[in-house]
């Protein structure tokens, strides 16, 4: 066949964990007794995190947020009879924003959530253009606007408003490749660990609204 | 093999149709010169004048919205040597929120676009329970929710707030199956039809943001 055939364990072309199915199906439904023994999201991936998080906040209606769906080009569709449409041709594509979206106290937020193992910088390269652009264009419409760096190695989590990627994005040119991690814990807010929710990064966008001053 | 085989004219398990993979990298490219010579959309279907609009708001810096991507549970992913992956086995899911949603001048913006032939009232059913629930949601978060109802017959297009749908979908109880055209005229606006954007609908949230009274 000259292809290699793998189930579960693959990862998108930017390098992303691919997550499984039964991943994918989760991150859409309600909390599972899972959520409820994990402490600060250990165990679980950043994404499991937020989401669990996210149902959390959902279900006692904090807040309204979703990870975006995996965005699919779709080219060929089988219809087996009498059961559900099977999707047998389909590529990843570029996804055009970030990850997470949607609505807190009539505030709009948008974020990307990334990690890394390095103890005293956060990479760049975690992060891609077309998330830096669609950052400057919610924050012109107003919108809050953040990341949520873990550092796995050191299990710390910060919420960073989305303008000091920005701004060290932009630096790169003069070969800058990292955020120092002394640079995120003065500019953004540590998120504890939790219990429940895995991440309550509410407060600290409590805190990121009130600095903003709106 | 039992299956049948198609390409790009389906539709998904609810009815909606099915978009082909060139529709699907149009919603989240710039506009196309196409754009440019259509009047309310005429030609284009109801997605592609939405999407064609929301194009035209980001390039002119009026709005960030997007249509969200269609949520895919993917089973099978192959790897072809020196190519990009494929997509071989994967399921439509049932979205949990609406298809649309972004930021506008600091207001939180979510909607769902659908359209009847009908002329005299709008069909419940082109609605479903998780879009209510999340209109819901998002309501209670002071999120600014409607809905685009186009009238394919009568050329029509209306903004609604989500509240018409969430009070009318109650109604359904006692055997109410539609929303009057007469009680969308009087509750929702009218979206003239326009030339750039196709849809010019920001103007009808403007009203909406208004009587809202936030």
């Amino acid at each position: 066949m000259g292809m290699e055939s793998e189930k579960m364990t693959v990862n998108y072309p930017d390098g992303r964990r691919f997550l499984s199915a039964s991943d994918h199906l989760q991150s859409n439904t309600k909390p599972h007794h899972r959520d409820s023994v994990v402490f600060g999201g250990r165990g679980m991936s950043l994404e499991e995190t937020i989401n669990a998080s996210n149902d959390y906040y959902r279900l006692h209606q904090r807040a309204v947020i979703y990870k975006k769906p995996t965005p699919i080009q779709i080219v060929k569709v089988d219809y087996p009879q009498r059961s559900q449409a099977v999707i047998r041709e389909a590529y990843f594509r570029q996804a055009s924003t970030t990850d997470y979206n949607g609505v807190y106290r009539g505030y709009y937020l948008d974020f990307e959530a990334k990690e890394t193992t390095n103890k005293a910088s956060f990479p760049l390269k975690n992060f891609h253009q077309h998330q830096v652009n669609h950052f400057r264009n919610c924050l012109a419409q107003d919108g809050i606007c953040f990341t949520i760096m873990r550092f796995t190695t050191l299990e710390r989590y910060f919420l960073t408003p989305a303008s000091l990627l920005i701004e060290y994005w932009g630096k790169q040119a003069t070969g800058r490749k990292s955020i120092p991690l002394t640079t995120i814990q003065k500019t953004g807010y540590e998120i504890p660990a939790g219990f429940q929710p895995a991440l309550n990064y509410l407060d600290a966008v409590d805190q990121l609204i009130t600095t903003a001053k709106r």
